[in-house]
């Protein structure tokens, strides 16, 4: 074929725990392989052991390649090099998270490589109905999980430290919750990994995943997010949970406030609300009830401390956000999660987290459960 | 600080889903942080949410950092542009796979940043012993899952279609069986994905992961590799069970030739032994019992058809290989799979899995269990 200046492809080489080649080709595979883009068709090239399930399996829209077939033609052992003579074109459009070494050693041989200006696949913000089932069965799954947490907290004893005190007389730990919660979800086809569970103080740091015996009268934040094995599609959903009355009466005012957070800052998604103007609604709430973001005497971070809410799909983060730093419109069938919460370390954490879908004249919640704080 | 031509630095900016930047910093976080070697020593910079945790986590030699704090004192919101200000380092080796638009930022603002000829780390592929007993528990925790999915065959029965069946009633199948395994696993705190149950046919793909119902008289591979939610460690593990006598008497020549490569290239290992000697070794055994690679009348490839092992460490697949591209001799602490198989569609897939530690004077070996076809 003859090499055109005009023609131009786009390059990703991964294995699908890159979330683009997994959207692109729709082949689910551990090990590396090559998705591109010529003259507006889409190819996978994979290995001769994968040929037969990428065949079955992939996009049906995909052309499958047997990527030793690249290999033989253009007599170039690198395929990132036989590629562009396999297919005549010599500019490439890669993600930004394909790796230096691969596109330098093209570029070294006179192949243009450059990254997009923003995603490779922009249309990933905006998921369609197929995805949008997807992700609501991803959802279903995790609300089944957290009602199984709440029935752990609920059904637990306590005993005179105050620790939870399960059926068979163990102590009712993070690590117990957590390794019951993502073994029924392997069960249901899903992996969840770094499941929070965090009790009391721990709470207070956003990202503490949580250890140790978990206690009466404390907020206990569930932070629960599985992916599917099959599909890809994350979940994603937080509720806090405190057994019996809290201790600290800033427990309840916290948790109202998180609340109404939470209620406000929905009430205003539709198709063409603002990013940064639904965060900040939440935040200006929170602020009202006084709780204002500041650090505390030991220089932690109080208050609400991180963004609203994020996209979710193949990535448990991706776009729109909800933030700040988003002064976009969102668009309708963007998936995004809403997360007010409230932190600090003198009473603990509390997070409340439903995933909706922005529809032209509203949202639509893919979470069912309540929001009650005390078990 | 003064910019100097000599100093050279070393970063990765990813998540720890990179096993690169976990074996660099010991911090176990899904979000993307920084790590950089700069004068001998080693740094995290990590986001004020995972601050306290990455100094309680990370391992003892590495130097925490506030990523706001090097964003702050110069100014440049891509901390990766301030970064070379802040260290007065101008020139970063980075892994193959630091992300190209990353690179092109630092490049465009004049930064010099380049991969090495080889590994990041090549000290990975020699395991202390430290990393020998993760690998150990591992190992341990796999073969205990084994040993689960060998009793379930053992215990099930067989309907009049040659289905194997549960005590319950209910059939049993390659995603009930890896289910369950994967679900153990997520109790004793390791995940497990894509886990291998593949009966018949299915097997003869070496990355088929199976599906349906199992049944008696046929091969059942089953390749179990876990990974640890904690250390990021993998185990990786094959036996072939089948129910009773297989119907096809090729099948248990084939158990018998794979067996005896196993033995033979086992024998072999020793620090020094050549990684493609040790491949060749079992190739040749099994050829000389008859089975040579080829295609099949439908062009689907049949013998054995993929390297005899791997390296496992943080990666389920990294150096050292035992394959006809790896003319080095392998080093004392190295890890490695050997998994001698045969493959024919005609009557399914063998493949046995030991996972070794190549020492001074031979291997030791981390499967204890049994090498036994019919169960």
């Amino acid at each position: 074929m003859e090499k055109s200046q005009n023609r131009v492809g786009r390059l990703i080489s991964a294995g699908s725990a890159d979330s683009n080649i997994l959207y692109g080709s729709g082949f689910n595979a551990h090990d590396e392989f090559l998705y591109y883009e010529a003259d507006g068709k889409q190819y996978i090239a994979v290995s001769v052991l994968e040929l037969s399930r990428a065949m079955d399996e992939a996009h049906s829209h995909v052309i499958v390649r047997d990527r030793n077939d690249i290999i033989r033609k253009t007599g170039k052992r690198d395929i990132l090099l036989g590629l562009p003579e396999y297919t005549g074109i010599n500019e490439w459009i890669v993600p930004d998270s394909f790796p230096v070494a691969y596109a330098d050693r093209m570029r070294n041989a006179g192949i243009i490589v450059r990254t997009m200006d923003g995603d490779f696949f922009p249309e990933r913000a905006i998921k369609n109905e197929e995805e949008i089932e997807k992700i609501r069965h991803a959802m279903k799954t995790t609300e089944n999980a957290m009602r199984m947490v709440q029935e752990m907290i609920r059904q637990a004893g306590v005993n005179c430290h105050n620790m939870l005190v399960r059926k068979d007389g163990e102590l009712l730990t993070s690590e117990y919750v957590r390794s019951e919660v993502e073994a029924e979800f392997k069960r249901q086809g899903y992996t969840a990994d770094r499941t929070i569970i965090a009790g009391g103080k721990q709470g207070a740091a956003p990202h503490c995943i949580g250890e140790g015996p978990l206690r009466a009268g404390e907020p206990i934040v569930c932070d629960i997010f599985p992916r599917s094995d099959r599909t890809g599609y994350w979940g994603d959903m937080t509720r806090t949970f405190c057994k019996g009355k809290p201790v600290n009466p800033k427990t309840e005012r916290a948790f109202a406030s998180v609340l109404k957070a939470a209620e406000k800052s929905l009430a205003m998604l539709k198709a063409g609300a603002v990013g940064a103007d639904v965060h900040n609604c939440a935040a200006r709430s929170m602020e009202a009830d006084g709780f204002t973001a500041h650090k505390n005497a030991d220089g932690i971070p109080c208050g609400f401390i991180h963004g609203l809410g994020h996209g979710v799909g193949l990535d448990i983060h991706e776009q729109p956000r909800l933030s700040p730093g988003n002064p976009n419109p969102l668009p309708a069938g963007a998936v995004v999660s809403v997360e007010p919460g409230l932190y600090d370390p003198e009473w603990g954490g509390i997070r409340l987290e439903d995933l909706v879908v922005i529809r032209e004249d509203g949202y639509e919640n893919l979470c069912t459960m309540e929001k009650e704080l005390i078990v």
